[in-house]
């Protein structure tokens, strides 16, 4: 692991660190933010998921999370949205292959050999950042609009790793937009039935009452990818079928950037440390 | 005057326009933060002036300034570094030409048709601002690096214009410092005594009692630009020789980057809050 920057930030630091991931067979980069509490022992963790054509440096730069990261204790992880080099796969797309890993293991050419985003957010990476930064093991999982949807989707197959989870402007219903059905058509084969386990309103609507989290969803009005691509009622009626303790939050003339994003970033912030220290 | 981008930010609005500046005789780009408070009433401005390669992007992204303009009630106003254009000098050097005003009136060809920032940063574009949005004659003015010294350099020639003024790690003295000493020969010519007129040290240290404003500064103690490029000593020394109140705050472990930047943003819109509502 080798870190290529590190910038002291509201007393903690930002820094950033490119490692040789064996899950996903290339070279990779992700941030990490280290509140001041982080000096004098473990601190919880959010994973932050970016959105389609992000790296690891869009939340990091633009969200404004350190400051309240600070004031809480909470630290921040934030990786890249797909693999990435020369020898990996890709589009001439902006919605698919590299910058758009969508979180999902791929199981079709090209993609299966380096797209394994999936493994990679949820174990290969926490598993990396346990065993060099004073983090402990309360865990909770945060995204944007495609990452938004990896949020829910990895908290909804993996409640056991996280205590709360929260998204912006996700994209609610991947199998039945336009984005996911793009995506995953690709990665996961044209058999719809294997859409299934990657659909985080699918497995909402199925998850049963003791794999349930805390989840908080932030959604601007004005948000142009609304309608057709984000589809957040899809979510409601699934957390309405299973009892689903969904909060989720419709904000008048906001839109899909991350001026949004800023602006609500510390009430989501919140959210989660009322679970992460719980 | 073109809107090309507007969004919502902490109840107020971020918006981006271009317009034809006749004093740089080229199409501009700057981007203007109306806080909630603007709905229902004029309120002061703050104007920022960026850094070496910026646009009129970096701080608004990248600051996190919105939250407290829209807690205290202050508009931001950000223009571009230089003027645009294809048919506008430039040069192949990052801290030369577009992107690299050095907000200065240039007098050498072939910069001098272009070049001419500070009429354009402190009388055309505040005119501007003025006739479209509601803000008062309540200004202040703050930069970082080259639009720090910049800042300091408009609230010494125009203090009549500006209540309080604020930079993050200015180029303090830039006739002796290799930043200045290229940009200023390029476009003020080689007769160092007409530089004179353009730096801040040498303004601050002749500064009038009652031509003088509140001035604070901030400058991170790891910056790699500190010694060479940035000279805090200088102005100290200028304040103290003409008893300017200069409040200059070093802060350990902090860089030249953003997240410096962002860490005490808070701390300098409150400074000019006390003066521009006193």
């Amino acid at each position: 692991m080798e870190m290529i920057a590190s910038n002291k930030s509201f007393g903690g630091w930002h820094k950033q660190y490119r490692h040789d991931s064996a899950v996903l067979g290339c070279r990779m980069r992700f941030a990490v933010y280290l509140p001041p509490q982080a000096a004098s022992g473990p601190v919880p963790v959010l994973y932050w998921l970016s959105g389609l054509t992000c790296s690891d440096e869009n939340f990091m730069q633009k969200a404004g999370a350190q400051r309240v990261a600070a004031e809480l204790g909470i630290a921040i992880v934030a990786p890249d949205t797909s693999p990435r080099g020369e020898g990996v796969a890709d589009d001439a797309g902006y919605d698919l292959g590299q910058g758009a890993g969508f979180y999902v293991n791929a199981s079709e050419a090209p993609w299966m050999r380096h797209y394994r985003m999936y493994d990679y957010v949820s174990q290969e990476l926490p598993a990396l950042v346990a065993a060099h930064f004073p983090v402990s093991d309360r865990r909770a999982i945060a995204g944007h609009s495609m990452g938004g949807h990896g949020a829910l989707m990895c908290a909804l197959k993996r409640p056991q790793d996280y205590v709360s989870v929260s998204a912006f402007s996700p994209i609610a219903n991947p199998v039945n937009a336009p984005w996911g059905q793009k995506a995953f058509a690709a990665y996961l084969g044209a058999d719809r039935a294997a859409w299934q386990a990657w659909d985080a309103s699918v497995l909402m609507a199925a998850a049963a009452a003791d794999a349930q989290l805390p989840a908080r969803v932030d959604i601007g009005l004005a948000d142009g990818f609304l309608a057709e691509q984000l589809q957040p009622e899809a979510l409601e009626r699934a957390a309405a079928a299973s009892g689903y303790p969904l909060q989720l939050h419709r904000h008048d003339g906001y839109d899909h950037s991350y001026y949004f994003i800023a602006s609500f970033i510390e009430a989501q912030l919140r959210f989660h440390a009322g679970h992460l220290f719980a």
